[in-house]
């Protein structure tokens, strides 16, 4: 980023009041009478009625629309372990979008924990205030962990967004991009480099929605991710493939898709050459992709483009997500989020960029035209459609999958 | 409380949005731009500032002014031990209360931590993301050890309301009270029911301003706390005293002050008829005081009365306190609450009772008088001065003391 764009930043965060979150009292306060219902004595009504009865606390407090956003500062963006504290702007922008588009109340939590097992036991102890834990930023492989065992112990749903929310909007845009391109998931060649939270769960999404196992190849730093390697951590080993491919550049040869979530130009053009005609390529490596999306396109024209960045075509954005699935998670009170809820989500989002473009969201992005197509395979973020139809879709799912409580 | 009363707590509470707080997001989110400055890529430069230099978390983060209102729902308002969720209600009001009279920010955390090393741990590994730790409704003899242990372990104000906030309010009061009786703080005779979080606190806070440890006689559920008792947990040992007296009975024997912080009715008209001449009643059990205030004054005509009650004169609230104290705190980015601050807001609260009362504030009473005196010790909850003084007060200390940061 230029040094102009940090100094905005920065000058951004710093405007009184410092921070982008604040409370706001919900209640009249103007009265002693107010003040009196308000705490003490009339909080003694609601307190004895959550001890009688515990989801009262739905009813009288905002645990329902309260979403805590939590991290161990050890992966945070792209920066690596910066710490607890040195992630708090990412923890609170968070905030800033789930409140932005979803109306989702959030508290940001920075947990100084290194040991898994202390992060685990400080998010359960205070979680019973919350109707959601969208972990954040937290470093694979210790990452899966923490989401499996808080969300076996937890009645609410625990869902780290790194993971699940990358692995959804990276499977919507590519059902769609698929289909331009005439192929099929199931029978489609899948190159995913990177291999931590988000490359995990997206290859685990695809494999539901119908992906070939045997046809995904994985890449980590040392290579291929065969059924020789002996370094592997038990995640990896369930991507392990009997082949002789061994680096990225094999891999690459006939593939139909390229899917990066590692680091900057490993895309080399003679290796998006190599790959089967009408390739799709999501190079989500944020802000330098893969392979810059100039060069891809002067190498060659018969494919898909997608990345993370705002100012190509084609962004794949977490945002698209999270705040849509917590709204529809906490509207009906679920227990967890589910891959039930996640699929869900995942055909939400492609079928939405199947729509016609309302005229306020080319008005938003100054377009005359966005037509679903290789230019278009997803949505906006600010589509005013998102909120009205991924909620519904996640509740939906969850009250069929038997995770609802309402 | 009525019927009545309770429904329309209850009412108050369930009104949509549920429960009394929400989040407000305080920078523009309207349009790309702005999104791309609060979160990614944008949000990368104040994280590698707060990384390269911790303090920079004040400029860029809410941290400055939040402050987190912490239980382990063991001693909740009079209820006693509800568990952490029923608590709820309660922090959250504890937020509305910081928030109307003070601007600070406030997060509630109910925290399910049945041992204090669990919860003094999880309230460590959360605190970085906080300008201040509130702790609430935790019971005796515990939260006297979690207090030290935090304020030892974090670097930033670690203050227990019920303890400390209730000190400063019921010393204010007295030190008024006294004067206009005509007495001595170190020569007072002071007779305090209850030795729990609060009264412990209350009497180190007036010895500490000058009251004689000898002349204080504490009396728990056994009877006067004497140096011959064996049953004393080491917080109440300091207060143990040489005497003869054993029950409340022969304590309040020629008292002057009586402080009541246990339950209700247990000041009999014999026992207060026993007191010296001119003596002070604070009756601080809620909602039902140890005697009646009406009792009271038909027993004997040359008392000062105080209350926890806000339809009797001489009300002893909390919020008088805790608002302003974090507010001083916070804007000198306080490493803790010590003494001096204690005594600073002490004083600060009881001068301002001796000003001559503005119309603003007869007005929210619908009073047409207010002079300081017998039924007028302590401010109002509304007057606009508390705000304009208290924290200064508190601020100056914390630089005269060597604990402010800015």
């Amino acid at each position: 980023m230029s040094d102009d764009f940090n100094q905005r930043a920065l000058d951004y965060h710093a405007r009184e009041p410092a921070g982008k979150l604040a409370i706001h009292v919900t209640k009249p306060t103007a009265t002693q009478d107010d003040l009196s219902l308000a705490y003490s004595p009339g909080v003694a009504a609601p307190v004895r009625a959550i001890a009688d009865n515990p989801d009262e606390v739905y009813r009288y407090t905002g645990k329902g629309n309260l979403v805590a956003v939590i991290t161990d500062g050890t992966a945070v963006l792209g920066l690596g372990n910066t710490g607890a504290l040195a992630s708090k702007p990412v923890m609170e922008g968070k905030g800033v979008l789930f409140k932005t588009f979803a109306g989702v109340d959030v508290f940001d939590i920075e947990v100084d924990a290194a040991q898994p097992e202390d992060f685990i036991n400080t998010v359960a102890r205070i979680a019973g205030g919350f109707g959601g834990i969208n972990l954040e930023d937290i470093a694979a492989p210790h990452c899966f962990e923490i989401e499996r065992r808080l969300s076996e112990r937890l009645d609410i749903p625990v869902f780290h967004d790194d993971q699940h929310g990358t692995a959804i909007i990276t499977a919507a845009g590519l059902l769609n991009a698929l289909s331009i391109q005439g192929k099929n998931l199931a029978d489609a060649r899948i190159v995913c480099v990177g291999a931590g939270a988000a490359g995990i769960a997206s290859m685990q999404l695809l494999v539901r929605l119908g992906a070939s196992k045997h046809l995904i190849h994985m890449v980590d730093r040392n290579g291929v991710i065969h059924s020789h390697r002996e370094d592997l951590n038990e995640h990896k080993q369930i991507f392990a493939v009997d082949t002789e491919d061994r680096t990225l550049e094999d891999a690459c040869r006939d593939a139909d898709v390229f899917i990066g979530l590692s680091g900057p130009d490993i895309l080399t053009p003679d290796m998006l050459r190599s790959m089967a005609p009408n390739p799709v390529i999501f190079a989500l490596s944020n802000p330098d992709p893969e392979i810059q999306p100039d060069l891809a396109r002067e190498t060659r024209d018969d494919l898909i483009m997608a990345t993370g960045r705002s100012d190509y075509p084609n962004q794949v954005n977490n945002v698209l997500g999270f705040p849509f699935i917590f709204r529809g998670a906490l509207d009906v009170r679920a227990r967890r989020i589910n891959d039930a809820m996640l699929v869900a989500a995942t055909h939400a989002i492609a079928d939405l960029a199947r729509e016609p473009v309302p005229q306020s969201v080319l008005d938003a992005y100054g377009r005359d035209h966005l037509e679903f197509g290789p230019d278009y395979i997803l949505p906006t973020p600010f589509d005013p459609r998102l909120i009205e139809t991924i909620p519904e879709a996640v509740a939906r799912a969850a009250r069929d999958s038997g995770v609802a409580r309402t």
